[in-house]
């Protein structure tokens, strides 16, 4: 189907706006009245702009507080319509958004509101155009979808149509399968947006929360079925009100929304793009160091052996059971100390992992190989974190791995046990910059198949994260995605890695044998541990000696401790017992204090 | 009475925010366990580190979901009280927040909770603690103040008392005069916090949107009164969870919330601080600029004439009617440009005002001045912006201008027409720092005792601003609050001066002859504004031709243009009709747009 996009969904001039929306490839536009006012350029012009980007202008909104009102009050308003008519026919747009009256002259009179739309239909007409009169939620009079159709229905003129709108229909909680009975002709357009389900006053929720389908909590997809069997053919069109998209990039936001459209057409059977991959498990995660000898002490003595070096560049694999570790010297120099920048899926099928992530306009990352390197899908994420489709020694795939060279280890890490206590990376934690959370909310479920969980409030000393994590349904691939509510400092909060033992007891003790440095945690958190879980004195005590944190769930028992921060990345150790579903959010707020702490140089009493 | 804060309205770590808490002349503070559980002190160093500061521990909260549960599940929670005990005790804090349960395990019977909490009153006095129950607003059986004290009463023992919310209470739409009915003795705490009016769930306002009293829409003085009344003796007590404060500067929120605090005490009459001296108008304002030339020329174009040079500064002033204008060159040289950094305050009393503020504890501004020198009081604002009380020619105070001495006016300035086509300075438009908002919306009604308008919400090309307006009774004297939502570049957004004409088009043309440079405003704002308006084409003409904007409400009308943009600083005119109580929010839109074209040196079509 056509897709489209109100203007006030992205930021910027109106200039600026049609040329991100044509760049993302949608068909057309919905002009919203502001920014043609705030536009230099006048209806004429724009017409021109959107004829020459190839896009159609499908929509002029919104006309106001028009319907059942007194006569002297009706005058003025033609006389306004009058108006809004003649721009159109200088912007070639035939289709006019009405929405219900919020006015306090509006009268609670179907017949009446029925009686003046027809004669606005009359109006229109003799200009070529047609109206789709909308409910607003927060209408004087009308608010429902089925009321805003029934007064359509008894104006019954054939240039008045309605206007849908996933936000005003689902965020009411009204039925959108009574859609299905309107004839599919009579919806002249359907408006679609997302929000998160939260409760508030409808009013603030649309103008600042509005996002899009898919990266919110309504059913839009169920909403779009019922206007197909209708019978509705317009074009599915995307307006979204939000404070971050206000602020963001157009292009970039018009990339995110074009997703948003194409997996949504994916699930209502629109359209099939390439499926879905779903990775297994991390190939590997990639660390970058300008000076990486800090990094390979840690490594060293969290009991990873280098096991490889790269044929061509300065590149370094180490391993520990399935948890691999690359670390990458090359690239521009690193201030900051030790970053993660990309991560390795195991994957099925990475060239149809690939397809999948283009055809949703992810941007796939040229690779420049050396002769013999082996070929290397990858992509990239929203906040920027290389993503390589891999499959790790196996017969049907050429491996990534085939790239290293075996090499001895390295002195200080072939101790007398190079045992593995890790056996693979449990999960990662990506900080996301502020305005692009909701890009990934949608990226990691459309492009890589995973399943989000509900987002968490996390806080720190200093401020608040928000924490949402995705997870393939088997729970053996899991990223949490960590944003700061509000932009700021935490933006550039470290990246952490979590790995996977069975024994953390050991294996944090090892750490410190090691001369890893472990996080301390604080006495106090003991000592409310005891009155929270009844745990056992010698248990409290071991637990407190090595700094590991707990929590439980109804499914099991989780343990888990970190290291110190070098530069922008630390690692968790975590032992799951019994079928443990989370992260430890419980003790977040102590480890965030913690970190605190030991980045001033504090020793914890 | 004695003044308390919770340490979960502050940021950073425990013992910074101690120090804030003393500094700003707190009495007690409540402690937030999270707080003593990420802290690496133990509790007795943090006792110490009261007992230092002279704070007394007046609180330790929260317990949560304790009473009206199942045998076995109160077993454990008498356990995990006990913990809690003994951690006061090494603490030194006397008083519990027992929190009414929010848990699915807990029973709906009142007299179970009541000889629930008996019991934990029994072994709570055996360690010398009193607990104070506390109605959450959602509270899973007990929800309401009113509910809490029932139980307290059935409960019936020495150690057990209620803990008053004021957001739990105000925020649920309950009636605070039931707390006279309740005994002064059996109060044992009482919990400040204001909200802003917004309807959303309870529990999200709550932990997002808390701000202390006098910057919200409850009205907590009339609680005060109502527990003052019925003989409560204990702390005023604030507690607020809010995301700016979460990341604001510690020192700087207690200050904030210890102006709240005195400014409640005056308000409900147990304190009596120097009066509020409320400004009459402004007296002037100052404008920095390393290099004067450009503002000179639109100084000039805008009918000001310079008629003082400071004795021993390089400052100048220029007037035109009752408009006066301080530009200094004095000062670090700013390569922005101008900038708006003081402002003149005509004032009845210009001492009382200073003591009014200091009494506040709003910062003032040692001045170092010449021999001979006018004395000069000035404090500074929360933007940083500074503000002087001034009496200008008046017989019974020094006036600041008689440190200038008249000059002749510059050539370019004494043309054929030194008219006073500008009358006075309307209004003033200051952008504040994100983290500011509150405690300037504050400020200006305690400190100075203006009146705040509504908050309004005006969008840009690139995101949002929230406009508040503070004016005095008459409306002589406005200043208007932005804000961006959400930090970002927009808090340099630039300040500007609204500059009051009787004759905006003579004005407005006489700007433009004179070279100055008016904001041109896009063609097709006035297609509309003759579809909204009705105005005639003459009218609509002459606007177009200068750039004028049009607004009206129900007292009058308002024309305004705007001059180009000098560095962070830009000029307004404005003429009001008939009453006109607004600023021309309905424009902001096409202003902001029209202000970024310019910028980018486009040109209206």
């Amino acid at each position: 189907m056509r897709k489209s996009i109100a203007t006030v969904s992205l930021s910027g001039s109106l200039s600026e706006k049609l040329g991100a929306v044509a760049a993302a490839g949608f068909d057309g536009v919905e002009i919203f009245e502001n920014d043609l006012l705030a536009s230099p350029l006048g209806p004429e012009d724009i017409r021109k702009r959107a004829a020459d980007l190839g896009l159609r202008i499908d929509l002029y909104q919104p006309f106001r507080d028009f319907e059942a009102v007194p006569e002297d009050v009706l005058e003025n308003n033609l006389r306004r319509a009058e108006q809004k008519f003649s721009v159109m026919e200088r912007l070639g747009a035939d289709t006019m958004l009405v929405c219900s009256s919020v006015s306090p002259d509006s009268i609670d009179e179907d017949e009446l509101a029925a009686d003046q739309l027809r004669l606005l239909a009359q109006r229109a007409e003799a200009h070529g155009i047609r109206l789709a009169y909308e409910a607003l939620a927060w209408g004087r009079h009308v608010s429902t979808y089925d009321h805003a159709w029934r007064i359509v229905e008894l104006a019954d003129h054939a240039a008045l149509g309605t206007c849908l709108d996933s936000f005003h229909i689902l965020s009411r909680g009204s039925d959108p399968r009574g859609i299905e009975r309107i004839p599919g002709e009579k919806i002249f357009f359907l408006q679609l947006a997302d929000a998160p389900r939260v409760a508030m006053d409808v009013l603030q929720w649309s103008r600042h929360y509005r996002c899009f389908p898919g990266q919110g909590g309504f059913d839009v997809a169920g909403l779009v079925h019922a206007a197909l069997r209708a019978g509705y053919t317009g074009p599915l069109s995307l307006e979204v009100f939000n404070d971050v998209f206000r602020q963001a990039d157009a292009s970039r936001t018009a990339v995110d929304a074009m997703r948003s459209l194409l997996t949504l057409e994916e699930s209502v059977g629109l359209a099939s793009p390439p499926g879905r991959v779903v990775p297994s498990s991390f190939a590997f995660a990639e660390l970058a160091a300008a000076d990486t000898e800090p990094l390979r002490a840690l490594l060293g003595a969290l009991g990873f052996v280098r096991t490889g070096r790269h044929g061509g560049k300065p590149v370094e694999l180490w391993e520990q059971g399935e948890a691999r570790l690359v670390v990458n010297t090359a690239g521009a120099s690193r201030r900051e100390g030790p970053a993660l920048t990309a991560l390795g899926l195991e994957t099925p099928d990475p060239g149809a992992a690939t397809r999948r992530a283009e055809s949703l306009l992810t941007p796939v990352i040229p690779r420049r190989r050396a002769a013999g390197d082996v070929p290397l899908e990858a992509v990239e994420a929203p906040d920027g974190t290389e993503l390589f489709f891999c499959r790790t020694r196996r017969e049907d795939h050429p491996s990534w791995t085939d790239d290293f060279a075996p090499v001895l280890p390295l002195e200080d890490t072939a101790g007398p046990e190079p045992g593995t206590v890790v056996t693979r990376i449990d999960h990662v934690a990506l900080t996301q910059p502020w305005h692009r959370f909701d890009e990934a909310s949608l990226f990691y479920p459309s492009v890589l198949g995973l399943q989000p969980n509900e987002s968490l409030d996390l806080a720190d000393p200093y401020g608040l994260f928000r924490s949402r994590a995705v997870a393939n349904p088997e729970g053996t691939l899991r990223i949490a995605l960590n944003v700061a509510p509000v932009p700021g400092e935490r933006e550039t909060h470290p990246q952490h890695i979590a790995l996977a033992t069975d024994d953390i007891v050991t294996t944090a003790r090892r750490v410190r044998d090691h001369g890893g440095g472990l996080l301390p945690i604080p006495g106090n958190y003991y000592d409310d541990l005891r009155a929270r879980h009844g745990l056992a004195d010698d248990t409290l005590a071991t637990l407190r000696e090595l700094g590991i944190l707990y929590d439980r769930d109804e499914y099991g028992e989780f343990h888990h401790c970190y290291t110190v921060t070098l530069g922008r990345v630390f690692f968790e150790l975590v032992q799951r017992t019994g079928g443990y579903r989370g992260y430890g959010a419980p003790n977040a707020t102590v480890r965030l204090a913690a970190q605190h702490t030991a980045e001033l140089g504090l020793r914890p009493g």
